[in-house]
Protein backbone atom coordinates (compact mmCIF):
# COMPACT_ATOMS: atom_id res chain seq x y z
CA UNK A 1 0.00 0.00 0.00
CA UNK A 2 1.42 3.69 -0.85
CA UNK A 3 0.34 6.77 0.57
CA UNK A 4 -2.68 8.48 -0.42
CA UNK A 5 -4.20 11.81 -0.80
CA UNK A 6 -7.83 12.25 -0.10
CA UNK A 7 -10.34 15.13 -1.04
CA UNK A 8 -13.87 16.43 -1.15
CA UNK A 9 -13.41 16.64 -4.79
CA UNK A 10 -12.72 13.24 -4.76
CA UNK A 11 -15.14 11.58 -2.99
CA UNK A 12 -18.56 10.11 -4.73
CA UNK A 13 -21.41 10.41 -1.90
CA UNK A 14 -24.52 7.76 -1.44
CA UNK A 15 -27.07 7.38 1.11
CA UNK A 16 -26.15 6.26 4.29
CA UNK A 17 -27.63 2.14 4.61
CA UNK A 18 -30.78 2.19 5.43
CA UNK A 19 -32.29 5.27 5.21
CA UNK A 20 -33.57 7.74 2.83
CA UNK A 21 -32.70 11.57 4.46
CA UNK A 22 -30.07 13.96 3.21
CA UNK A 23 -27.16 12.38 4.84
CA UNK A 24 -24.37 10.65 2.58
CA UNK A 25 -21.22 8.90 2.92
CA UNK A 26 -18.24 8.44 0.90
CA UNK A 27 -15.89 5.91 1.49
CA UNK A 28 -11.96 6.52 -0.12
CA UNK A 29 -9.78 4.00 1.66
CA UNK A 30 -12.13 0.90 2.37
CA UNK A 31 -12.39 -3.09 2.76
CA UNK A 32 -11.27 -2.80 -0.80
CA UNK A 33 -7.86 -1.37 -0.09
CA UNK A 34 -6.01 -4.29 2.17
CA UNK A 35 -5.86 -2.14 5.71
CA UNK A 36 -7.97 -2.22 8.64
CA UNK A 37 -9.33 1.46 8.18
CA UNK A 38 -12.31 2.81 6.74
CA UNK A 39 -11.57 6.28 5.59
CA UNK A 40 -13.87 8.95 4.38
CA UNK A 41 -16.57 11.99 3.96
CA UNK A 42 -19.67 12.89 5.39
CA UNK A 43 -22.37 15.24 4.77
CA UNK A 44 -25.31 15.76 6.14
CA UNK A 45 -27.99 18.22 4.77
CA UNK A 46 -30.15 21.07 6.99
CA UNK A 47 -31.79 19.87 10.41
CA UNK A 48 -31.66 15.89 9.50
CA UNK A 49 -31.13 12.98 12.31
CA UNK A 50 -29.70 10.28 12.19
CA UNK A 51 -30.13 7.12 14.74
CA UNK A 52 -27.80 4.57 14.64
CA UNK A 53 -26.19 1.42 16.85
CA UNK A 54 -22.16 2.24 16.34
CA UNK A 55 -21.27 -0.66 15.00
CA UNK A 56 -17.46 -0.13 14.86
CA UNK A 57 -14.79 2.38 16.40
CA UNK A 58 -15.88 5.57 14.27
CA UNK A 59 -14.01 9.00 14.57
CA UNK A 60 -15.68 11.90 12.64
CA UNK A 61 -14.02 14.80 12.30
CA UNK A 62 -16.36 17.85 11.81
CA UNK A 63 -14.61 19.87 8.81
CA UNK A 64 -17.59 22.22 8.36
CA UNK A 65 -21.14 23.65 10.01
CA UNK A 66 -22.14 21.53 13.06
CA UNK A 67 -23.49 18.39 14.78
CA UNK A 68 -24.92 17.38 18.22
CA UNK A 69 -24.47 13.51 18.91
CA UNK A 70 -26.71 12.04 21.61
CA UNK A 71 -25.78 9.05 23.50
CA UNK A 72 -26.22 7.95 27.33
CA UNK A 73 -22.60 10.07 27.61
CA UNK A 74 -24.94 13.18 27.22
CA UNK A 75 -25.35 15.57 24.30
CA UNK A 76 -22.13 16.69 22.32
CA UNK A 77 -22.07 19.85 19.85
CA UNK A 78 -19.01 19.78 17.62
CA UNK A 79 -18.13 22.31 15.00
CA UNK A 80 -15.04 22.76 12.52
CA UNK A 81 -12.10 20.76 13.84
CA UNK A 82 -13.54 19.05 16.66
CA UNK A 83 -13.70 15.32 16.80
CA UNK A 84 -16.16 13.02 18.03
CA UNK A 85 -15.61 9.26 18.78
CA UNK A 86 -18.06 6.88 19.02
CA UNK A 87 -16.94 3.70 20.34
CA UNK A 88 -17.89 0.27 18.71
CA UNK A 89 -21.40 -0.38 20.68
CA UNK A 90 -22.94 3.33 21.51
CA UNK A 91 -26.45 4.15 20.32
CA UNK A 92 -26.44 7.49 19.27
CA UNK A 93 -28.58 10.40 17.36
CA UNK A 94 -26.47 12.66 15.36
CA UNK A 95 -28.51 15.57 14.70
CA UNK A 96 -27.70 18.43 11.92
CA UNK A 97 -28.54 22.36 12.37
CA UNK A 98 -29.56 24.41 9.47
CA UNK A 99 -26.25 24.68 7.64
CA UNK A 100 -25.94 21.38 7.61
CA UNK A 101 -22.47 19.60 7.81
CA UNK A 102 -19.63 18.08 6.06
CA UNK A 103 -17.50 15.58 8.01
CA UNK A 104 -14.29 13.41 7.47
CA UNK A 105 -14.55 9.65 9.09
CA UNK A 106 -12.02 6.85 9.72
CA UNK A 107 -13.64 3.80 11.50
CA UNK A 108 -11.79 0.74 12.34
CA UNK A 109 -12.68 -2.23 11.58
CA UNK A 110 -14.59 -1.48 8.32
CA UNK A 111 -18.00 -0.05 8.87
CA UNK A 112 -19.80 -1.26 5.65
CA UNK A 113 -18.47 -5.06 6.33
CA UNK A 114 -19.98 -4.68 9.97
CA UNK A 115 -23.43 -3.03 8.67
CA UNK A 116 -23.54 -5.84 5.92
CA UNK A 117 -22.75 -8.67 8.38
CA UNK A 118 -25.37 -7.35 10.92
CA UNK B 1 -16.16 3.14 26.26
CA UNK B 2 -18.80 6.20 25.95
CA UNK B 3 -19.03 9.34 23.19
CA UNK B 4 -16.28 11.71 23.49
CA UNK B 5 -16.03 14.81 21.97
CA UNK B 6 -12.44 16.10 21.45
CA UNK B 7 -10.78 19.31 20.80
CA UNK B 8 -7.82 21.62 19.83
CA UNK B 9 -8.83 22.93 23.33
CA UNK B 10 -7.85 19.92 25.43
CA UNK B 11 -4.50 19.07 23.59
CA UNK B 12 -1.61 18.84 25.59
CA UNK B 13 1.06 19.23 22.68
CA UNK B 14 4.36 17.25 23.08
CA UNK B 15 7.68 17.12 20.92
CA UNK B 16 7.32 14.02 18.71
CA UNK B 17 9.39 11.49 19.66
CA UNK B 18 13.09 11.72 19.09
CA UNK B 19 13.07 14.71 17.13
CA UNK B 20 13.96 18.24 18.47
CA UNK B 21 12.20 20.49 15.68
CA UNK B 22 8.73 22.55 16.03
CA UNK B 23 6.41 19.19 15.57
CA UNK B 24 4.19 18.26 18.51
CA UNK B 25 1.63 15.85 18.79
CA UNK B 26 -1.05 15.31 21.59
CA UNK B 27 -3.20 12.05 22.00
CA UNK B 28 -6.61 12.16 23.19
CA UNK B 29 -7.87 8.83 22.88
CA UNK B 30 -4.47 6.03 23.41
CA UNK B 31 -4.01 2.79 24.38
CA UNK B 32 -5.10 4.24 27.74
CA UNK B 33 -8.53 4.07 27.11
CA UNK B 34 -9.06 0.15 26.18
CA UNK B 35 -9.55 0.83 22.35
CA UNK B 36 -7.61 -0.18 19.30
CA UNK B 37 -7.48 3.28 17.40
CA UNK B 38 -5.06 6.34 19.08
CA UNK B 39 -6.75 10.17 17.94
CA UNK B 40 -4.97 13.32 18.54
CA UNK B 41 -4.16 16.39 17.22
CA UNK B 42 -0.71 17.79 15.60
CA UNK B 43 1.01 20.94 14.74
CA UNK B 44 3.71 22.16 12.42
CA UNK B 45 5.57 25.01 12.93
CA UNK B 46 7.17 26.61 9.82
CA UNK B 47 9.16 25.29 7.21
CA UNK B 48 9.83 22.04 9.53
CA UNK B 49 10.45 18.32 7.58
CA UNK B 50 9.69 15.36 9.32
CA UNK B 51 11.56 12.14 8.05
CA UNK B 52 9.30 9.45 10.10
CA UNK B 53 9.07 5.38 9.08
CA UNK B 54 5.14 4.64 9.64
CA UNK B 55 5.02 1.98 11.93
CA UNK B 56 1.17 2.20 12.19
CA UNK B 57 -1.59 2.61 9.89
CA UNK B 58 -1.86 6.81 9.67
CA UNK B 59 -4.47 8.78 8.75
CA UNK B 60 -3.84 12.93 8.93
CA UNK B 61 -6.24 14.88 8.43
CA UNK B 62 -5.45 18.71 7.57
CA UNK B 63 -7.60 21.52 9.88
CA UNK B 64 -5.05 24.21 8.70
CA UNK B 65 -2.15 25.49 6.45
CA UNK B 66 -0.79 23.15 4.07
CA UNK B 67 2.21 20.01 4.32
CA UNK B 68 3.38 18.16 1.42
CA UNK B 69 3.88 14.36 1.70
CA UNK B 70 7.11 12.84 -0.03
CA UNK B 71 7.29 8.69 -0.19
CA UNK B 72 7.95 6.39 -2.81
CA UNK B 73 4.71 7.29 -4.43
CA UNK B 74 5.85 11.13 -5.08
CA UNK B 75 4.70 14.17 -3.31
CA UNK B 76 1.07 14.74 -2.20
CA UNK B 77 0.42 18.64 -1.10
CA UNK B 78 -2.22 18.68 1.56
CA UNK B 79 -4.38 21.76 2.87
CA UNK B 80 -7.37 22.36 4.57
CA UNK B 81 -9.99 19.62 4.54
CA UNK B 82 -7.28 16.93 2.91
CA UNK B 83 -6.19 13.70 4.13
CA UNK B 84 -3.14 11.94 3.74
CA UNK B 85 -3.33 8.02 4.23
CA UNK B 86 -0.09 6.75 5.32
CA UNK B 87 -0.15 3.00 5.70
CA UNK B 88 2.08 1.17 7.88
CA UNK B 89 5.59 0.41 6.55
CA UNK B 90 5.64 3.58 4.09
CA UNK B 91 8.66 5.77 4.95
CA UNK B 92 7.73 10.03 4.45
CA UNK B 93 8.95 12.71 4.70
CA UNK B 94 6.11 15.69 6.38
CA UNK B 95 7.28 19.15 5.06
CA UNK B 96 5.25 22.53 6.69
CA UNK B 97 5.48 26.20 4.49
CA UNK B 98 5.76 29.25 6.25
CA UNK B 99 2.37 29.23 7.93
CA UNK B 100 2.57 25.86 9.28
CA UNK B 101 -0.15 23.62 10.04
CA UNK B 102 -2.46 22.39 12.23
CA UNK B 103 -3.61 18.36 11.27
CA UNK B 104 -5.94 15.65 13.29
CA UNK B 105 -4.88 12.26 13.01
CA UNK B 106 -6.12 9.16 13.58
CA UNK B 107 -4.29 6.04 13.60
CA UNK B 108 -4.26 2.07 14.08
CA UNK B 109 -3.14 0.28 16.03
CA UNK B 110 -1.76 2.42 18.54
CA UNK B 111 0.91 4.40 17.37
CA UNK B 112 3.34 5.20 20.73
CA UNK B 113 2.83 1.48 21.54
CA UNK B 114 4.52 0.54 18.02
CA UNK B 115 7.28 3.47 18.48
CA UNK B 116 8.22 2.70 21.83
CA UNK B 117 8.31 -1.51 20.98
CA UNK B 118 10.52 -0.71 17.59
Amino acid sequence: MKVQKLTLADAKFERSPGQDDDIFTANLVDERHGGPITIGYGKFGPNQTLDAKIVVHDVMIVLEGRLSVSSDAGTVDAGPSEIVYMPKGVQVTIRSYEGGATTAYVTNPHWREAEDSR
